[in-house]
């Protein structure tokens, strides 16, 4: 990784105007000519993270969010017994082929399955018990008939529903009665399977998997009380610049307040991380090495928010190489905003710079960051989440071999959303205040047309 | 709202079938005709809610994803200075005019800017001042030449970054020395203008406002350490069923355990809401009614997630209409799975009665629960997060006048997402776990195609 690095600044080589190049002499300083796009920069970020974190069970009911660390397996089959689907009648289905509106078939209800009990009623030929829904399947029955494809024979003031009719004063049905079946029934029809809905050892979710709700009560229906999750990477965050001064400060002329650590800790934490706010570091090397170090040992990630000048930038680059191998990785990433972005990692661990524009911040924390948090936690597939399509409400002009994000507003129009860009200097955190969302312009187009369909990232 | 109402059981009407309703003689029992769209159910709904939450004032750094209860203005503009967004040389633009490289202007460098304080430096005619990215702009300047459009007359051994290089071990620049400007710049050129971001008094966030990380970061940019957010939506959840088990137990033949109180909670969380778990209560009124009153009492919000039988569904509603006014307003959503989901109000606050079967009652719970938990916070836009577009792997019938819901999953293809729907009845929870999300079949679309695009809604 280490052959990208040159002991030169860019500028001598990207500034043919420049005759003399004024940081040449500069040999401190350490610059990179490699400007990777950002698929490839995420990539090569992912090679260098090995560090594992730990495992930790936790109650399921409170694993919301968190990613699997180990697939889990069913411990019984579910449901555990034939279910009815519908309030009616199990009954063997043979009984009632061929029934019909003008030749009913005749039954007798034997008994009835009490909600949340054994089905302890035995069917002979011919004969019935009510079910309700969800209720218990006899052994003998193999069928349930929906009460609204059936009559009653005696005209007996009958609660179908029978005892379980909650709010009903009626006398509790006198067995055996007869009922008239209207129509036929297959076999198993109206019924749930043993283990239809999930097989005795099946892999119900694998590793690497963010729990959801719907996740919870899979588990839960399985008695699966405790699962095995990653534990949240903690991300250590530093601020940096003599400019810059705590939110609750009274800003004096030249100051400015600390946006990027509490942007950045947000979406740390909306990607299931734990933000580690280390403060503000004053513009100075022996400084932010100590700061670094000592956060990056605490942590599972470190990120920078550095002022955007060069030699605020360069002493990001030797702090992170300082810090340990491989260090800086690469000095530059083909987007805008956020070209400048230092993408480096230490240890296994994942260690970023970022431009101080709190735009430029945003966005590349979103496009190494957030990914890497997911990654470290063992996650394949990011959330897809946050992905909307929409009609651009007019031209937008790019760079070739660049990837530009464009914030954008969106509203609704007659075909679908409609992106309305939101323009303005990478400096400016309102242009994401007022923003839904980034339009994404993809490296090699040139530019987007009125009217084009473009992907927006929600943020 | 009580015209919808008739004491008479559906199925009399519903079923030409049955010769005699057998539900006909249960007095007690309350039922709907009306089976009303969701559009139309939630906006009945809607115009039932009147709770007020209280405001809450909380420390901007913890309101990540609370509502603001009042709009938000700039105490200040921001920046409240004149800053440069380049590393050169504060000048006064007139004094470049005409510059090349053939033919540069010579400007004297007379001082610099350090980063984070004031700009003390006086620019005379055909002066300039060094200064930095972020830095302040000297009052007589008013623009910025990049330090890449300029070269020093004198061969000095000087680092245009002057004192404020952190990891330069140089000597500071002598002042006064000479440049050369290689390119003209416009009057307020590099230059980021007081204001620029946001003006002084200007209505930075309207109340109803999710705050999203670059919010809070654009609240602290301005010094605001605390907002009044509205007060998280307290969530009752109790389930119902006589056959229904706390997770941690074994389950009996007959038995099942609850998995809608926690698929409903994780929802709730989902949507800034807080679940509060009343637990399991049998088939029997006055528990459920007394159960009901006391958890509607402490909460914004009840939900009842009941068995799916007839005896419990009526159940269900008799008890919301004994909890207050206005009650039940409409017993049926034409939507496939929930149609039997009970939709109601008591004292301006939403009483849900969903279907037992798990598939139903998150289905149910995202399509009114959500939209009410962000509505009671004061959200008008509800967020886009979780739209996607995918196209379907194929065919799927539906049935017109009825919005349906297909669990699905997503996976990668030629021209985008593909939609591959997950089939199975709305009793398997396990159809939700392997899904990504639920395609939407609109209410009057009689089915759709393979190759159809779909909106799936990520769950």
């Amino acid at each position: 990784m280490k052959t990208f690095r040159v002991q030169k600044h860019a500028c001598c080589k990207a500034q043919p105007l420049a005759t003399t190049c004024q940081f040449g002499k500069l040999g401190a300083m350490t610059e990179f000519f490699n400007v990777l796009p950002p698929d490839e920069a995420r990539d090569l970020l992912f090679s260098n993270i090995t560090a594992v974190l730990p495992t930790e069970n936790l109650p399921t009911e409170k694993a919301h969010g968190r990613v699997l660390a180990t697939a889990v397996t069913a411990p019984h089959a579910l449901p555990q017994f034939r279910r009815s689907t519908m309030d009616g009648y199990a009954v063997r289905a043979a009984d009632t082929f061929g029934a019909s509106e003008s030749l009913p078939a005749f039954l007798q209800v034997v008994g009835e399955v009490p909600m949340g009990q054994p089905a302890n009623v035995q069917l002979g030929t011919g004969q019935a018990a009510i079910v309700h829904t969800g209720g218990m399947i006899p052994e003998t029955a193999d069928a349930v008939v929906q009460i609204e494809q059936t009559q009653t024979v005696t005209g007996n003031p009958l609660s179908v529903i029978g005892n379980q009719s909650p709010i009903s004063n009626l006398q509790p049905p006198q067995f055996p009665f007869e009922i008239e079946v209207l129509r036929s029934v297959a076999v198993g029809q109206n019924v749930l399977q043993l283990g239809e809905d999930v097989q005795l050892d099946a892999e119900i979710l694998p590793a690497g998997h963010i729990l959801r709700p719907q996740d919870l009560g899979g588990l839960l229906a399985l008695g699966i009380m405790a699962v095995d999750v990653v534990r949240r990477p903690r991300v250590g965050i530093l601020a940096t610049g003599d400019e810059v001064i705590a939110p609750e400060k009274t800003a004096q002329p030249g100051q400015i307040r600390d946006i990027n650590s509490y942007t950045v800790a947000g979406l740390v934490v909306q990607a299931g991380g734990v933000p580690v706010l280390g403060g503000i570091i004053p513009d100075n090397f022996a400084a932010l090495e100590t700061a670094a170090a000592h956060l990056l040992a605490q942590t599972d990630m470190l990120v920078m928010s550095a002022g955007s000048s060069v030699s605020v930038r360069d002493m990001t680059v030797q702090v992170i190489d300082n810090l340990g191998e491989p260090g800086v990785l690469l000095h530059g990433v083909a987007t805008r905003p956020g070209k400048p972005t230092i993408v480096g990692a230490v240890g296994g661990k994942p260690v970023l710079g970022l431009p101080g524009n709190p735009v430029s911040a945003m966005v590349q924390f979103d496009m190494f960051g957030v990914p890497a948090i997911y990654r470290m936690q063992g996650v394949a597939q990011m959330p897809r989440r946050g992905l909307v399509w929409a009609q651009l409400s007019q031209n937008i002009a790019s760079e070739s071999g660049r990837e530009d994000y464009i914030p954008a507003r969106l509203a609704d129009g007659p075909e679908g959303l409609i992106a309305v860009p939101v323009f303005g200097k990478s400096n400016l955190i309102y242009t994401l205040v007022n923003a839904d969302g980034l339009i994404k312009i993809p490296l090699n187009k040139g530019g987007l047309l009125a009217g084009d369909w473009v992907e927006v990232r929600l943020f």
